[in-house]
């Protein structure tokens, strides 16, 4: 049984479907940004970087999405989540986990969340100026060279398909074109039709 | 045999390091950065991110720091980098190294690479003034919550040691106060004394 906390909107949504591709039994908890529940004492009781998500689990607390998807590959292997017998091609999921970590995520939060890298609101402003074209070439990249199709990987849907997906609904968000991308927006309709994508998407309330 | 891609005084000297510690075969190709060689045509097309480190294996091409460590502790078993056989501990090794790289790295990212979020060069002015501050921060998570000592995992010398230390060097040029953080330069100082350390500097000639 895990603990899992989340909030709704954020690329928690991607742990989420793993827990729910793998048959995990999961419990949740929500957290409320707008009250900054994710800073209240009692969060960061439970993660002290102050965000989501995080599991609960019986062996203790577990944060950050990549490191999040490979251990729900590993815990649960019929799910086949992930080819957990070959170093090089989980090296290649991983690879392009931590890119939408700290390239995609990275140069999306630079619109709501400026504050942590600059102090001065005109600073924050041309950071948000920016994000359409910061995003628009991250992704880029990911419609050129990384996502094979029909999943990231290629035949074998994986971790890295619910979180390209979760990052891949805040395109509009970001004011990216989304012409330039068919191939990710092809992938993302896959995604949406999935059960598991459902059921994540129906418990946060956002389906 | 691996081709390992690097630059001198960057994050590639964790996996490096990682290289050394797992007694791999590795042949060294030094990218020249003040020439801006990791975007020349020549290595985008070994990594179309334009970043080090990169490995080119008889498999394929691997990127990203994270993943590399995961790659080489995975497929180096002798060298006991990680807890392969417990999914658990493995990702809290995995959760560590992923703050590393989309907190910490890209909080002193901001001091020379402001370019990739921001235009104007007042706001790139800045990201530079709040560096000290927000890799401080994350430093003092790290010194206080995460670093369990000696090593960062506790007893166990894991993929996460060489990617703080290859971080920690950083610390006096991003201006932060090291008086604060007594377990991190011990860490470090332990770190610089390892075999495989050493190596790793002198083939990047900055020891």
């Amino acid at each position: 049984m895990f603990t899992f906390y989340y909030a709704p909107g954020t690329c928690a949504l991607a742990t989420h479907i793993a827990l729910a591709e793998a048959g995990a039994d999961y419990t949740l908890k929500r957290l409320d940004f707008t009250k900054a529940e994710q800073q209240a004492p009692a969060y960061l009781a439970i993660n002290p970087k102050g965000r989501v998500p995080a599991i609960v689990s019986p062996r203790g607390i577990l944060t950050e999405t990549p490191a999040l998807l490979a251990f729900i590959a590993q815990s649960f292997p019929a799910a086949r989540l992930a080819p957990l017998d070959d170093p090089f091609a989980f090296a290649e999921i991983q690879a392009f986990n931590s890119y939408l970590c700290s390239t995609v995520h990275v140069a999306h939060a630079h619109k709501m969340r400026g504050h942590r890298w600059v102090d001065e609101e005109s600073a924050i402003a041309a950071m948000k100026r920016k994000v359409p074209q910061s995003v628009g070439a991250a992704f880029d990249l990911i419609e050129r060279d990384m996502l094979r199709g029909p999943w990231v990987m290629g035949d074998a849907y994986t971790i890295a398909d619910p979180y390209l997906f979760t990052l891949a609904r805040w395109l509009e968000g970001d004011g990216v074109d989304l012409t330039r991308l068919p191939r990710v927006l092809d992938h993302r309709a896959r995604m949406a039709m999935r059960p598991a994508v459902k059921r994540a998407m129906t418990e946060e309330q956002i389906a």
